[in-house]
């Protein structure tokens, strides 16, 4: 959904023409004589690429003599995880959009202080870039039932949630909004919660958690998904102890929105191999952990019609709303009291290890100014845990933090969790060697 | 101009995501066991940005462990280098597009063999990405006519013509059909002849060589244009000796069209600090070169109507067209042969300097089976020379060759003159910290 | 001491030619068609050079074309780290030395298996450039006492122990021989018993424990040392209670000593300014913990009377000896099991944490084979903890290993604790600042 | 012989050790606040390693983050390259080699000034680590006859004489005193008399040119000579035709030593497969080249007595002496003039072509006030031209220079001519690998 959106408008084109267009600054400004006193070896803004590039993870850039500037380590990441992507999607408006893009961070000076895009007078530009990309794309359904797709930052490296302007236009034309937020609620979620109710001030009345039989098998021990290849056949057989088994990560996905006082209610989005046994065990489990209600949607079958009893149960989960919405932790807490409460609270971990690089990034963060900030973590989606082979619901395990990374512009701090990356790698086979395209302008292999 | 048409329909991006993805699938390929042998110092293809970034113009990839691939030396173009551009503005159709994709060589395997992006299995999907972009896009001037913005390869670095598909287009619906081809005639007419003339089969009737007083004065070793910087005032004061010397650089470029046996007319692009005596020095000039006439144009002031006489004298050469055109050289000459006749035929020069990597590529792309291909120069706009700074109409140099590159999709052979460089660099105070947007959206900085 | 004898018969030059030219080998063989199928991105071998230069930590080798190799990412390492050194400080005799230097590991294969330096064909060169190295160098003390002074790995990142062949030399023909082991008991000591006597055969009688006040002093919390200062005045001033505290690290590394059923002496090496009661103090704690006397020496000012006292009491425990001595963990113990005994039983940590790369690591030695090994921990030699500010006798802490390093011929695994590091860089006032030459050959600012 | 009397003594790890010190002087000060303002892509001086190790022509060091430095690119070069070679064999005394480390330019400052070795408070630190290096070594013959072998700076890349205290104090001690210049007299003798006697004063008698039939019969055409492959069978037939040919060679370098007026006694270094034709073919072409005389020598199989002959003719060459002696060019001409009497004088080039980074190289120094030293050419010593393949006494060729460096201690500047490299690499088969001992102590497989 999110690629498709992008390449639609164009969107993450004019995203990565703005952010490079920082990085060339950047460079540029060292190169000619460097006033602002940048610290070359305290650049914080990568480059990034729409393309799944591995070889891009690491570069040394400035290569080849002085006329080419200087030389330096850095790195690309993919254009999603791009703060401008985030500061597009968190900005109320154009002019709030031009603060944001202003505030970014984009290096540090020797003497330690925070060297932002509109220090480099480079934020400017980069408004200008995105002035189409700012206006939401608005699309229909089927059906014909209306629906905004806007930005795209992934829930596992990024904030994981389309654009609060999107949110905005679409809450002041109907009775009821429903948004997305990415993968598991421990990613998305919660970041919709900490990081992007808080840059709105919207408050939801009701969430809905998806879950479906064979991902909670493999929850319970049966089966692998891999990407790009078939089915695992296990996954098809009818199998309620497995179900029941791998329900205990939907159990805690449920406590963790409860965390935050808002009423749940699941959707189980069926399929035709499962059966009545396993929806059975799911329900219970899910009412068992808090679940308002758990409810069978076949829309992808029957269409809107499939889906009337969820809508029915989440329009009452909305009208019960959640008046005591809460935060799952203050702005004032310290940097690293936020991780330890995401890491805890909502992972189940025991706690959180932090490599020397990591300490002095924080450090260095709430020195500048942005203790205050809140946290979007970069971890696994395959786990509650930063290690992705951790199914269920685990315990007994830490969150190792290597990297922290700031977003001052986008208004918060990513710490990098386990061996989570920000730029992908292409699988042995790309799915991209299937397509082609005839002389009569078919195109051929995307599915 | 060029700049323009690819931002408004996002056909540059297109084109980067196309080529940066044949750069991702050759390191993927090595990556994954490299089953084709691919030679990982003997890669090809660069990666593009379309940003000036001069840290990109030499880098070492894959750094930071086996994850990552393996490190080698690569460089970043802009986007307008790409072959994928070339291509784009070469290709008669979609499906001469998909086979020039196709044949495109990215790389080099163990045994020396060509490895192209159909040996990669990247060639269709970089089609697809371009299906939007193989659509000439037609715009109108302020008056109304029309106008087809297609494609923009630099004339230095690359071919310097717009599409094929839009001039096949507009020859198709019009009587008389103008297209331009990029910087002075040495560079943009010589490749517009010897390369698309070559691809297109199409003959053209007649050329006009544009002319103004100052660049004229310049080249007559008065003033200094620099760019961002204010007009030299030396150049908008009188000086008919000075607009006689650099009229020079003028005669040979007409004397250049000539040799392909193309009627030439001269268009004076009139500004208002042009006087009388300099006008008529440069039409003698003209004349005395072969011109078949030499017109003052200011459609700049007065639009369509200030360029009646001019549009009567390029109808009256069209008119008398070019039976008798021809090529600078044939197909089947040696690669250095074809580099020799440009460079003594068009540029004037004394004859060819090679450095061992250059010698060494063209025997490598002549054993490969291209040496049947034409030669597209990459060289300074500023000189007939490959030296900037030698003006007017230089005698008794050398083109010194450095490097030479492949693009067997694009169809030519693309000789590195001098120090002249496929990725610029942004000066000490780049245009863009001017530019920036008010909360009502206006654009502001821009002009 | 170390640094003096290297130079002093150039043993260090011709360690630093052996393993550089086993590097050059790796790079040539892969360059020239890689008939062993090295991986080029498994080869384990650095460079070494004998000059602190932070600079060469981390490099890219093998750029400029493929002329000169392919480019990876290598290290430098300071001699003393080098696995030469270790090798020929544990060769029992020449055949010895040939051998470990052929089975030295390189580099790995693709497919996985351990390239040797027999592999290479290079160990024999190697093995020639030490012909001269190996002969231990034979000195006197200013009163005439004999002293093998051979070979200089440091303590903190290496064995920490000059060679098997002086020892033996010096047990062939004297009553009883004394010999160093570097830095702190946790570090020299440790590596003496589980690594020396174990490749040696060799068992200890007793063990001599040094101290000295002011150091104590410092474990006690009072004053800093700072490599190139003057001495912290504060060091300089009575304090019992001080002292007493920092014992605390002296009666641990007692204590640790005797994990090896091995009589314990300690040495109080004495200076003018310490005081009867401070030296009161330390005897109490030595005893207490386990020391079968604690004598003060001071040679420094007296000479060989000066440590008259001492010599009776090691004497002694010699003549008792160690019957029952024990190494730590026996050969056949997992690696990682070995780590934690060393952490946890010498250094009194907690536990061991590992980066994922040192668990591939560990692994992956175990599966070529090298399980057996014993550890060579590398560490500070400023706490018993991996942090150097974590001064007396630390508790509550945990031991990071981010790296594990294989030395096939020395015969140890070498982990990396905290951000302990294999080449130093010189201060901001680099010592050779200020030493110069006269015209006369005189020597100036050594002191 | 040069490997030889390096290893020898340790001159060469001595001059290696003061060399890299250099370059951590230089990477530290920059690193620690950079008070000389140098400028980091300006640094001039390379490290060196005493292998033949392709891999490090080129590499980029400093990675790793800011504690290991700041990334640069830099090269290690062979340390027979070392200018502090070159300093050590052209000091006069120990007060020379003082003054001439300190003189050393090792970077540039970002204003462009020169920083030096005693700038950088390292040329005192060097001076000490040579002081037994520079002491000449006193070895002799199998007949007992005196011998100094001392410094090796190769004639190809360096200026390949040996040192100047080694002459002074055996011409202190001795009648007559031959010393021995590199390679051909167009690289050894050249730099002999413009460079070693510019610094010495002390002027030559006579000259000794070497040749031997089968170099000749190369030259002439015939047979290859690769380095670690069996002689070419084609040059152990007699074949007067080639040997006249190649003898052309000869006859230049004879004309090249009469250029500056001192006498040239040729030595025909006799081969039991040589036959009295070609050894009158030879003698024939050397008299008619104007040399004094041509005399055969078999001292490898008589010893002093084969050489009886030889030394008379030397002997009554000296005797007559060389009072006009000359140098090839003025100290005050231009480099470029310099650069070119040596090419088309001494190589009987056509002319010089430089790149641009050669161009603003000599432009820079003589900015710097180092217009005024001599030329130190680095080039094949395989053909009299620049290219290694053109034999005999080829004409129509031009000089190609890539690059120019500074010896402002030893006082030269050295121009890279054509591909000449300072680092060699290894073979695909390094005689190493046949080298091998025994438990003995037997060294195997040297010849």
């Amino acid at each position: 959904m999110e690629d498709f959106n992008l390449h639609l408008t164009g969107d993450v084109h004019a995203i990565g023409a703005a952010h490079n267009l920082g990085a060339a600054f950047i460079d540029n400004h060292i190169h000619h004589g460097n006033q602002l006193g940048i610290d070359a070896l305290g650049v914080l803004w990568p480059r990034v690429v729409d393309i799944s590039d591995r070889a891009l993870r690491k570069v040394v850039v400035g290569l080849g003599g002085s006329e080419n500037g200087y030389p330096r380590e850095t790195e690309f990441v993919i254009t999603v995880a791009s703060e401008v992507m985030a500061v597009l999607a968190l900005a109320r408006d154009l002019a709030d959009l031009r603060l944001r893009l202003g505030r970014m961070v984009l290096a540090t000076a020797r003497d330690g202080a925070a060297i932002t895009a509109d220090d480099l007078k480079v934020a400017g530009s980069m408004a200008v870039l995105l002035t189409d990309a700012i206006k939401p794309n608005l699309l229909q359904t089927l059906e014909g039932g209306p629906a905004f797709v806007h930005c795209g930052p992934f829930a596992n490296i990024a904030h994981g949630n389309n654009s609060i302007l999107a949110d905005r236009i679409a809450l002041a034309t109907n009775e009821i909004v429903c948004t997305e937020a990415g993968f598991g609620a421990d990613m998305g979620a919660e970041k919709f919660f900490d990081i992007k109710c808080r840059a709105s001030g919207i408050r939801p009345d009701a969430a809905v958690v998806v879950a479906t039989i064979r991902a909670l098998k493999m929850h319970g021990g049966v089966g692998r998904i891999v990407a790009g290849k078939p089915l695992d056949p296990a996954l098809l057989q009818a199998n309620v102890d497995a179900v029941t088994r791998g329900a205990e990560n939907l159990a805690k996905q449920i406590e963790n929105v409860r965390i935050f006082n808002v009423p749940v209610v699941v959707a189980i989005n069926a399929f035709p191999t499962d059966t009545p046994g396993e929806i059975e065990a799911v329900r219970q489990v899910a009412l068992a952990a808090g679940a308002r209600a758990a409810v069978v949607a076949n829309h992808w079958a029957e269409g809107g019609a499939g889906a009337t009893d969820l809508a029915k149960a989440v329009w009452d989960a909305a009208e019960e709303g959640a008046p005591n919405f809460q935060l799952l932790y203050p702005d004032e807490a310290p940097l690293m009291d936020k991780i330890e409460a995401i890491a805890t609270k909502i992972y189940g971990a025991d706690g959180v290890d932090y490599l020397p690089a990591a300490r002095r990034q924080l450090a260095q963060y709430e020195t500048l100014g942005f203790g205050h900030l809140p946290i979007c973590m970069a971890k696994t989606q395959y786990s509650l845990s930063a290690d992705a082979s951790l199914k269920g619901r685990p315990s007994g395990f830490r969150v190792p933090i290597r990297e922290v990374r700031l977003s001052a512009g986008a208004g918060f701090v990513t710490p990098l969790a386990g061996e989570m990356r920000t730029m992908p790698g292409l699988p042995s086979r790309p799915g991209g060697e299937n397509i082609d395209i005839d002389a009569a302008g078919e195109i051929l292999g995307l599915f």
